[in-house]
């Protein structure tokens, strides 16, 4: 197979929102691509596609490796990143500038979005006759891609959730009160769901937080909401809360948009979630007026929005480290063997101890799709399942243990 | 000496806001007064003097070590803590319940409200003619004891804002942007400095995060922070800044009343800074209403407020774990050698490395001063001096190393 592999460059860009292993990716490609006959130059894009069509490229072949593994170890896009969603007129000038710069192997690290915009990049060349291959390797704190077991970058947020949530808690133990933090995830709960690793597995497990859980697959309602606080309130003294960022009411409306006022809109259109205080701070308001103590006293109420720290905290899951790499790797391996395009999917394997291996799937069977919290890891309205727990535990690496008196 | 030591109970509690090592003070006193002969039973009060006088009390004589040890190892003050300020009446109470617990040594780890205590309970004390020896042992994130180099707690709320600010330039590096973080500090300025830390010290450092540093003891002006922003946005297409939570307006308001809507105050009638989105939020507003980028675009800003992660992430610095401890030993050795009352300063020694040493101080010379950035760690109106660096950077371990292309 090997010999009929086309002769040219290699591109690799990064997309989407950060994560801390986004460069492991990076550089298991372009140390793999190094292996690949054929593969004169490896480029980098600056800023993903956007950097690609504007020429803003870096050339990566001999980059000294001792380099490059230090920027693996480093978080956030090396490369830089871009929120850029390509149309297919944005595409056909990706592919021309690949076809100017003879880029026959394209690589794009990044979430649903990015493997759309290799679906599409991958029809126009087939179309237009220019032979390029092309891969996504997969990447997203929010665990929203469909046919993985979980997907590069998840773990090493959902350690970070674990963390600080267990922390967090402890702090509010010492100081009571109701605490309420704003996790990451327009559309899917698994980091919000991810908190919950927080309550460790001791007998006092049910008395840590986070107490309730609110994810974006179950409807928020705020007046279950005010009840659940003070149910836990009234048990414990205190009660702290994990949201989504991207909870919604019955009927699909953001909550964010019914309860919080002075909202920023992005250059999509969305409201934004991230990078601003005001879901929390509203929850935190909503709880201030109607939750009451012992005597009708105030309570004390705070909320944090863990914000941008969530995916660039510089601690990151072994496991998601190796397989961040992994599936770099692996998607240069299918371009070794002949694969014209596709993506990787990570498979964990049946047995007691964690073990993963990598697949490949197509390009259309990932692209623009977005997996959500399967039924079986939800728990009520309020609380995800013992399921959901076996599930991640595995993949965030070991814990800090916290002792209580 | 040890011959006139009172014979007795001891007791410790914990106050104000937590830090991530205020329990390897807890476990210092306690070990250490395992071995004071005269002392009977060691009693922990369950959140400070507010548990002393309700009877809420913990006995820790036999608590096993190695349980001790964990609790040691984890952030947040385990006996639980209190935001009581008590006056003559309520100390008068305090001395009550130690007369009736037949404690003759008290020891408070907390900041300069703690050493207030202590100095009002010793006062009482010897006025009714109760024998009780009164330490008062150092704790505060806010760095703002006077008469010590610095202060337990500070040096790893310092790494994680060098860590955080680190990640987070790096994250802001990826997808440009105005990104403004909130890092806690009522009145004084050095938490917010500590983020200086994050931009290494290779070449790039004038390229690396944070561009901007505003703390309270420098007064802000809002045009002028504007212009700031919009000077390091054309140089670099992004900035990042670091924000104290104390800014105030020349004439000494606090930014958040002059700025932003919908404020909280807490029991004492003070603005709520911590656990709000609404300062970072209301700058975020300010910036893209009136900052543009090429072409009068808008431009990307996001605000972060960092919350209680600051003070209770569990990696805390190698250093302030071992000092945390230390003048916890120190003021048990205090009592040990007759005084009857004090608290504890750490003294940094000369010379290249970094080695400090505790030293007894009066509670009168501590109790209730608050310590401010001294001028010469500043270094215009928005940045902190190389003198602060050399300052900070000892104290807070080894940090991440970031590798860029």
């Amino acid at each position: 197979m090997a010999s009929s592999l086309p002769k040219g460059n290699a591109i690799i860009g990064q997309s989407g929102g950060p994560t801390a292993v986004i460069n492991q990716s990076l550089v298991g490609a372009v140390l793999a691509l190094r292996e690949l006959k054929g593969v004169k130059k490896i480029i980098g894009m600056r800023h993903g596609v956007t950097g690609l069509v504007a020429d803003q490229l870096v050339d990566l072949t001999r980059t000294p490796t001792k380099h490059l593994e230090a920027i693996a170890r480093t978080p956030s896009a090396a490369l830089g990143s871009s929120r850029d969603k390509p149309d297919a007129a944005y595409c056909t000038k990706i592919v021309e500038s690949c076809r100017k710069h003879n880029v026959r192997y394209f690589f794009y690290v990044g979430g649903n979005d990015s493997s759309d915009t290799c679906r599409i990049v991958n029809e126009l060349a087939n179309h237009s006759g220019y032979e390029m291959r092309c891969f996504h390797i997969p990447k997203t704190v929010d665990n929203d891609l469909v046919l993985s077991d979980h997907t590069p970058g998840f773990p090493s947020a959902a350690r970070f959730q674990a963390m600080a949530f267990e922390s967090d808690s402890l702090d509010n133990a010492s100081l009571p009160g109701v605490k309420i933090n704003i996790v990451m995830g327009r559309h899917a709960g698994f980091l919000t769901a991810a908190a919950a690793l927080a309550r460790g597995e001791g007998k006092d497990r049910d008395r840590n937080g986070p107490h309730l859980v609110y994810l974006p697959e179950v409807p928020f309602d705020p007046n279950r909401f005010l009840a659940d606080v003070e149910k836990v309130y009234a048990r414990l003294g205190r009660c702290q809360v994990a949201v989504s960022e991207g909870i919604q009411s019955a009927d699909g409306k953001a909550i964010i948009t019914t309860i919080a006022q002075n909202l920023d809109r992005d250059a999509h259109g969305n409201v934004q979630l991230s990078g601003v205080g005001a879901l929390g701070d509203a929850l935190a308001d909503h709880v201030r007026k109607h939750v009451k103590g012992a005597g009708g006293k105030s309570i004390r109420v705070r909320a944090d929005t863990f914000g941008y720290l969530q995916r660039c905290w510089p601690d990151p899951s072994p496991i998601d480290a190796k397989e961040a790499r992994g599936v770099a790797k692996f998607a240069v391996r299918m371009a070794a063997k002949g694969d014209s395009s596709g993506s990787v999917a990570i498979i964990r394997e049946k047995g007691k101890a964690y073990k993963a291996s990598f697949k490949a799937i197509e390009l259309s069977d990932v692209a623009a799709k977005t997996r959500h919290m399967p039924p079986e890891f939800i728990a009520g309205h309020s609380d995800v399942s013992d399921a959901f727990i076996r599930y991640c535990k595995p993949l965030v690496g070991k814990l800090p243990a916290a002792a209580r008196l």
